[in-house]
């Protein structure tokens, strides 16, 4: 029995070799089966994801747990850039969109005008 | 003379209360003055950084050092998302530049095919 509960534990207890509690803070975010775990244990150690969570209403915690392994995913991925690469990448996403987009401007303002001076002929 | 050593020891050095070593793997990115190290032990402690600093070749140390320190800063800001709020923001502007472009394409569309029709009366 007692074995069936430790099996139970989640993936934050399982990894500190402790019995987990029942008001766990990890549990609710990080079950036994959680791949992301391993991630966030690695970029932000136990201690510090606990104190992240608890500093936060139990609505909100949901959210946090998932953008903090998010975050850790990426930063195991990219080890010098992380999560900060996606937003390079989003960053030269819109510079790219705004050239094209004065690229375009330039190519059909003509016609439009022209379309303009053959209606007022 | 000690004193002046301990004084110029790094932001991570000063924390731990040690005395910088001079092949210290935080003292190049994260010098005593340093306001983002706070942020950097608050959000991944130093153990983490360091881990992270060490297991990648130096020239590419400053780029992660700054990038830990973004992040850090941006869960400080908002416990929630941190720097995942940042993507979001990003995705939504995409989003509602291609919203734009769409209007955009439609409302050009008539003027440019009524201008070809003009051209061939």
């Amino acid at each position: 029995m007692d074995q069936q509960k430790e099996a139970a534990a989640c993936a934050a207890c399982n990894h500190m070799r402790r019995k987990c509690p029942p008001n766990c803070i990890f549990a609710p975010y990080f079950p036994t089966t959680s791949p992301s775990f391993d991630y966030v244990y690695r970029v932000y150690g136990c201690s510090n994801v606990g104190k992240i969570l608890q500093s936060l209403p139990i609505e909100q915690r949901k959210m946090a747990a998932e953008s903090l392994a998010f975050e850790a995913e990426a930063r195991i991925r990219d080890p010098v850039l992380g999560c900060v690469g996606y937003i390079y990448l989003l960053q030269q996403h819109l510079a790219q969109i705004d050239r094209d987009i004065q690229r375009q401007r330039r190519r059909f303002m003509l016609p439009v005008i022209s379309h303009r001076h053959c209606l007022h002929r």
